[in-house]
């Protein structure tokens, strides 16, 4: 393994980020691992259930970032690497790690994953995958409701309470920091497209060198 | 020639557009052409000099996309064209024409090259160079000031009058319509270097085909 080639991809929430790496996954199957920036959202023992519940998980200080920064050092020098893993039931960072291989391309990805600018350095490409505001909230209330039996209420009193402000105040102007910007999330082939031809190339020059 | 890649790259005024263009035109060399919309702004002999100075260039109906959208159909069927010169010391058509030999990749530039749905129908990749309006509005006045010898108050009126309303009313909008948008215009080399790679391969691919 001479070279790893970390991949950023941000973006506002239901923006399609999830789709944009999903299309990248299948193309490049088992030469690539994608870590949450979720994989490192704080541990918080010392609180109760209740309390865990009203935190703000849309802010930049409800991650361990120094923690990824560490753990992204230490993949691109090739090591094998336990990462935290997170459990949305309790709220709460549980007491299992996931191990991370040693992969050509290790795409990470998050909300917020352009904001720290030590973990922005170690990236060799930052994408921004970029939708209008009212089509994120349109597939977040869907998302929500279906997949996780949130009542409609209490999407839109979250979304308006911390989801949009902290995406005005904090994701937004990270696509400041992005390389290429890719609008219309998932259904965009012609920019997931460029995407991965420029993954590929990299790959080559980098197993040629 | 089997197949003729039709490039899109629109943006804002002074966003960063002709460098973004001109990286590319480097790394092709010969296999490459570029025409301006602006060599599509409309004939106006019936109007004096005078009146011709006064007309708004940053609306879609100063242009002349009709005649754009057939030349660029008879570029992709291979045919050699001549399309229509700009005066701007004159402000307005030349008689003379530029003849566009066939080539493998033609970069279409212009503010405003992603508003008319034919036309944009016709690109196989759609680029929106994006940068801060303030930034932009920077650039404008020392470009405008050095080269084009505007004093700084007939560039701010200008700015206000036509060149922000028009921005906001119909470049901004456009963006929507991009498969990647480049942030930071021309100092993104990454974001540049994304979409060589893309054009290198799709060129591959057509001449494999």
């Amino acid at each position: 393994m001479k070279d790893i080639l970390i991949v950023g991809i941000a973006g506002g929430s239901a923006s399609g980020k999830t789709t944009v790496v999903n299309r990248i996954k299948e193309f490049f199957g088992d030469g690539i691992t994608v870590i949450g920036h979720d994989n490192y959202y704080k541990a918080h023992d010392d609180m109760t259930y209740e309390e865990r519940t009203h935190l703000n998980y849309d802010h930049p200080n409800a991650f361990d970032t120094e923690r990824m920064i560490e753990d992204v050092k230490k993949i691109k020098a090739g090591e094998i690497v336990d990462i935290p893993v997170y459990d949305y039931g309790a709220h709460n960072r549980s007491h299992k790690t996931q191990t991370i291989m040693p992969q050509r391309v290790v795409v990470l990805e998050g909300i917020l994953l352009l904001y720290d600018a030590q973990l922005r350095d170690l990236m060799d490409v930052k994408i921004f995958v970029d939708a209008p505001a009212d089509e994120r909230l349109v597939r977040r209330i869907k998302r929500d409701m279906a997949e996780r039996e949130r009542s409609l209420h209490s999407v839109l009193s979250q979304y308006q309470d911390t989801v949009r402000p902290m995406h005005e105040q904090f994701v937004e102007p990270t696509k400041a920091y992005a390389d290429v910007i890719i609008p219309r999330g998932g259904e965009n082939h012609v920019g997931i497209g460029i995407l991965r031809s420029f993954l590929e190339q990299k790959l080559k020059e980098r197993t040629k060198g």
